[in-house]
């Protein structure tokens, strides 16, 4: 790639000509050329995200970090094979829920996934929580276990679009991260290579998503479902709530817990336990992909999926599939190493009139941080007890601290007290699905 | 300078903020540190590029280029010291000629200029051409020749707004070169760092200058302006004509030669002859110095300094004081040089419609290029004897060309007749001047 090139293509998006295929594979090349100058792909990037890309140069570019890497390919199969994303959040525990439920439901789930970033957790590091359990497969163990077992979570390689790997990288080094075309097409190139016949996403907006704005959130489910269909994988979004963390639980351990507790349970659909939200939005995501997949009968599939342990079996099945211990999910509170200290947190009485999402996936990052060993950071977590607009009684307990010390217990009561605001109600909650693309 | 703190100052500009004159100094640091990030760099320069100075920033931007290196101070005198600046044309020999004209009209000229760049000649070059002229000189010599000759003009040396050069640099490298901002800190941060207390500029618009737009141009030159006077500095520009070379001689020794030649002349003021145009702009912008100056009777001296000969005399004074041949301001024809081939080119008859200027400050810079050594590179170039809107009878030389070889003037002569348009009249011909600010 010669310097002129970058240059001159700079130029052509000042003055508003689109990039073509050819111009996009050049800049794509570029990224994976360590001799290309980085100050001109700046220019280049920024420029883009400025003036803005269009819906064709959106999906050039994904194509083009698809074609920078392997691309898999599942064997042939009658079970359709669904792949489900999520654009990252706060107590956001649905894959560890939803993949083994898919696969109970009669779809085969590749899900290559990533580690946590910034303020959210990653499904990597929280799987890897369990004692044994591999998340390197090579690319023939992940087709071997998608058929066998039905459902495989694996850590996604370097060789899969690594010019998106690049691409991002610059992108944080630049600060043009928040931008919906390139996050749209870093999301599908991923997809895309993975070998999804079926893509699911899940775009998170309020305080603890990538995108606070409701509109933006749209905007790149929108964009994410248009690249998809572009080629030619059926493609569906919900744009859902991260003004509050979804789950009950947040950090590795305490996740993968609360995941095999949903999946335990005999709640019933629509109850308003802890684990509703989580619960709610799960089945919802697992009807959708199943439609996408052509299975009519999806809803009570999914219930009796969840209501006859079905669900449930898959996961347990998954873990021993990636050399896990399988004894977690029938004693999952005795199968983790728990927090050197736990604390109740009551700040009542008053309603929970706000709740800074963000900052709360930021202190369970902080524990992890103060921890002496990798046991200690994965254990270390909130479980939140109360939801936006709850009253708390005196005594009652709003959050449950997991942290490596005393004093890193300390510190986080003094933060939630800045992050769980208590006041009078009534509270406007936001709807936990905003928009079904 | 940390890499965070760069990429905080990209998303404060990309969120609205303006930056501060602490912001702008760490920028500039950063533009002389070879440590920081050039990707993050050229990203804060995209994005204030494409989202735009304010007034106040890009009065900052010029401060802190000033500060990063050194500052000349001129000796206390009675006569006021102008520096002129032009952004650069095609036959523009205006400094050979202003220079002295000013200093015999009693005002001191400190002149500090660049060498060729683009397609636009450079006076550096151009003074060079003189046998055994210097232009390397000392800031104390410079002191020195402004005080005993009143006028010196040499070449700006690396210690003056060091940081003008880096993002100068890194601007060329991203394809950001014609913003009118930068453009308007650039020019001045070296104007005040050269000691400047009167700055006049002359902001060329059409096919030869750097900004084709006239409206673009007017926008420089207020930016110049208010730049000028938020440091204290009388300030003045006019915007002026560059969509046909401003002089009749194209290249360094031809504008020597011009500009010895306009100063002997006896060329009344409005006259038509070749010169026209170079003598009418010259006196123009002498008027509007000596009054940014105080001096009130400006349009007499300037033509008495013309008509009496003393600014040809200032001028051999000049080329005395700075080492070179003072012979070649009696015998200037005799004094250069000739080129190998010279040879006239006669496209007749019509009336010329057209000019690429640009092109013909390309067609010199050929000609140069295809040259042995540096004597024949110094003397080729163009005599243009026509003007557009003149009509060319059939035999009428409208071009005389030195070249450095027959090959040349034929591949010269080619491309000519794609760069001089002939056609049927009448022709709109652009004002001289544009504007004055």
């Amino acid at each position: 790639v010669a310097a002129d090139d970058l240059r001159d293509l700079i130029s052509q998006k000042r003055a508003g000509g689109a990039f073509s295929s050819a111009d996009t594979a050049r800049i794509v090349a570029a990224l994976l050329d360590p001799r290309a100058s980085r100050a001109q792909l700046a220019a280049l990037v920024t420029t883009g995200v400025l003036l803005g890309f269009d819906e064709q140069e959106t999906v050039r570019l994904t194509e083009a970090l698809v074609a920078s890497g392997e691309v898999l390919n599942l064997p042939p199969s009658d079970r359709p094979a669904i792949d489900k994303h999520s654009t990252g959040g706060v107590g956001d525990t649905v894959t560890l829920v939803l993949a083994p439920l898919l696969a109970a439901c009669g779809a085969r789930v590749v899900k290559l996934s990533g580690r946590a970033l910034g303020h959210t957790g990653g499904t990597i590091d929280k799987l890897e929580a369990i004692p044994g359990l591999r998340t390197d497969l090579t690319p023939a163990e992940v087709a071997e276990r998608a058929e066998r077992v039905g459902v495989v979570v694996a850590a996604a390689g370097p060789g899969l679009a690594p010019a998106d790997r690049e691409l991002y990288a610059l992108r944080d080094h630049i600060a043009m991260v928040d931008d919906v075309a390139l996050i749209a097409s870093s999301v599908m190139s991923k997809k895309i290579a993975a070998g999804a016949e079926h893509i699911l996403l899940d775009v998170k907006t309020g305080d603890g998503a990538l995108l606070d704005d409701p509109a933006q959130a749209e905007e790149l489910a929108r964009s994410c479902v248009r690249i998809g269909q572009a080629h030619g994988r059926r493609t569906a979004a919900l744009v859902t709530d991260m003004s509050q963390p979804l789950g009950p639980a947040i950090g590795d351990t305490l996740e993968v817990i609360a995941a095999i507790e949903l999946l335990a349970s005999t709640e019933q659909p629509g109850s308003s336990g802890p684990q509703a939200r989580l619960r709610t939005l799960v089945t919802e995501l697992a009807v959708v992909g199943l439609r996408l997949a052509g299975i009519e009968d999806a809803a009570p599939r999914v219930e009796a999926a969840l209501a006859g342990g079905a669900a449930l079996e898959r996961l347990e099945a998954m873990i021993h599939a990636q050399g896990g211990d399988p004894g977690v999910v029938s004693r999952p509170r005795a199968g983790f190493a728990a927090a050197p200290v736990v604390r109740d947190w009551t700040p009542g009485p008053g309603t929970v009139v706000g709740i800074g999402c963000r900052g709360l996936g930021e202190l369970v990052h902080e524990l992890a941080a103060r921890s002496r060993d990798r046991e200690e950071a994965q254990a270390a977590g909130l479980e939140v007890r109360c939801s936006l607009g709850d009253t708390l009684a005196p005594e009652q307990v709003a959050v449950r601290i997991h942290a490596p010390s005393a004093a890193a217990a300390d510190a986080a009561e003094a933060r939630l007290g800045q992050l769980v605001r208590l006041g009078r109600g009534p509270v406007e909650v936001p709807p936990l699905i905003h928009a079904r693309i």
